[in-house]
């Protein structure tokens, strides 16, 4: 498509465990990651080849990291839009600006997804409890309000099941603007992540089904509880996405199986911008994982069909999870991961394992 | 065994690319690397947490190196004796010494093998030219003279085919000590990849078929085309020489299959007290790769069965195989790994690739 250079340094904004694991699927290709983030405890710099530690505002520091690599990409959807702007002037930043203003705002979000005729739970934006009775009185009970920006992990949303929750929930937002969406009456929830390459040609994963505990995910099996044909709709759906936003690298689109007198229809949750704890499953279970798809695309190199040899069953390491792990360093068919945080908090996630048994069909 | 403490770093003596696929490997475990070698354009630096750039002979930079690790392992067989005892007074050093002196020189480690009652080429210490003359005399035409010590990938050694080549042979040791083997009439090369535990147990992984072009592993077949019977054979080596060298981490034995009319019987051929080059398919063919089993060795971390999954051929990418990069980034089923060298050489190691297919057996 574009004349582009070759790619050996990638910029990875944010220095968690998905951008680590994005610097070890990057190093596998023979790239060599510098990790922009503003904790000097980042689990991915022990695995870059440089690290800044710098706020996200420090535009000197910016500017030399923007000078150190050959391309920009991140770990996380609330990259600030100045940051992406600034380092955009100076080094191509993938995938581009519209997939992080797409997904930072709930609103923005769904308006995206309905436009693009992919269902969506119902929703309206509130913006005080005014609007907020409106919404109500058209989406009904229970419902969710969250606030549109800055919402992960289940933080920032309230349910109100009737009446008697309106002013908890109006007052959790803290003045800050709000989207109601309707309650969906889901049977699973799954999710597609798709790969979009430089030239526009994309790939999607198999599906995994995926479940939750306290609004973070626990585990990811593939394949998922689904028919063919709801497969086949969630990777035309994460396509569809990956193509509408001009999107180069690994998106997620989170997804609900409802079940009707027609059988399995979806609605889409969410969208993240990036590689997804649902498809950690693709690093033992396939021969590309996502963290490769997604260092591939903003590279400008091919992608390749992500053949999946295995079931696969991912269960994430969580807080005191990780006590588990001796007992599951022992056990046959476990491919562990761990983050190397050293500090085990309640909620935090330390790792995770990957359980392959043979492939079905 | 012996009381250890966590180990959250581990020192890797060596920056090619095998020190680079251990630290890779051992970062999925939670274990930083800090990695010792002189060249300063050395792989494994991109993935390390911090790099010495130093001579093995640099005391100073040893005694900071030991001073930042929990524990030492080296990714080549080299290693100077002076420097492991200088590193073992102040930091475990795993695999121990005697790996190290076992394999450094051909005739220690064709002796120590024969006292195994391992089978090898029929063997004689050579220092001179009348010495060569007589160990012909008792091996016969065709042998093969080696240097005891440094040799690799063909290099240091001269093949004998009758008298004529006989003066060439001694004037290419250079008057270092050297060994003269028979040649051994073999129909396959495979080899054994074990890894030990600190706690003493061992483990297997499943024989590769290997194929050398231009004294340079070529490819790698997994399954090897022998009996059962055979791999059990080679598999049972693979342990014994682990057991008698007390040995903590990957050993590989590479062994000829000699096709005879009681069926097959193994030769050894020399021993690596390393991560191996016929063992890079375990990466994509296994739940653990023989990089994370190192790992795990060296940090006293239990083992585990190195389920294989998928038959896998692993293909070496030498000096102008690179070109093929782009051909093989669109296959499907082809895992790809670059070890980020800018220089291409002839005949110098640029990457491998790992073709896998469903598992037959």
């Amino acid at each position: 498509m574009s004349e582009t250079k070759t790619i050996r340094t990638v910029g990875i904004l944010g220095g968690g465990q998905l951008g680590r694991m994005l610097a070890l699927a990057g190093a596998r290709l023979g790239l060599a990651s510098v990790v922009f983030c503003p904790d000097e405890a980042s689990p991915a710099f022990d695995v870059a080849r440089e690290a800044f530690i710098a706020d996200y505002d420090d535009e000197q520091a910016l500017a030399d990291f923007a000078a150190s690599v050959d391309v920009v990409t991140y770990e996380f959807e609330n990259v600030p839009a100045a940051t992406a702007a600034f380092l955009e002037a100076r080094v191509p930043v993938r995938p581009g600006r519209l997939a992080l203003e797409t997904s930072q705002d709930r609103l923005t979000e769904k308006t995206f997804l309905s436009g693009l005729g992919i269902p969506t739970a119902p929703f309206r934006a509130v913006l005080d409890k005014a609007e907020l009775a409106a919404a109500l009185e058209e989406i009904g009970y229970p419902a969710i309000l969250k606030t549109r920006r800055f919402g992960y992990d289940g933080k920032g949303q309230v349910k109100i099941r009737g009446p008697q929750d309106v002013d908890t929930a109006i007052e959790a937002m803290r003045g800050a603007p709000a989207i109601l969406e309707g309650l969906v009456p889901f049977a699973r929830e799954i999710s597609v992540i798709a790969a979009r390459g430089l030239d526009g040609t994309s790939i999607t994963f198999d599906v995994p089904e995926n479940e939750h505990r306290d609004h973070i995910l626990k585990f990811s099996r593939v394949p998922a509880d689904i028919s063919e044909p709801t497969a086949a709709a969630a990777r035309a759906i994460g396509a569809k996405v990956a193509e509408a936003l001009d999107y180069v690298g690994v998106v997620a689109v989170e997804l609900f199986v409802v079940e009707g007198a027609d059988g399995e229809t979806l609605v889409a949750n969410e969208i993240a911008p990036r590689v997804h704890n649902s498809g950690h499953w693709t690093e033992t279970a396939c021969v590309i994982s996502q963290f490769e798809a997604h260092m591939r695309a903003v590279a400008g190199l091919p992608l390749a069909a992500p053949t999946r040899h295995s079931d696969v069953v991912m269960e994430n390491l969580i807080g005191d999870d990780v006590a588990a792990v001796p007992r599951i360093l022992a056990e046959p068919g476990a491919s562990l991961h761990l983050y190397g945080k050293s500090e085990v908090r309640a909620g935090r996630k330390m790792g995770h394992v990957n359980r392959i048994t043979p492939r079905r069909v």
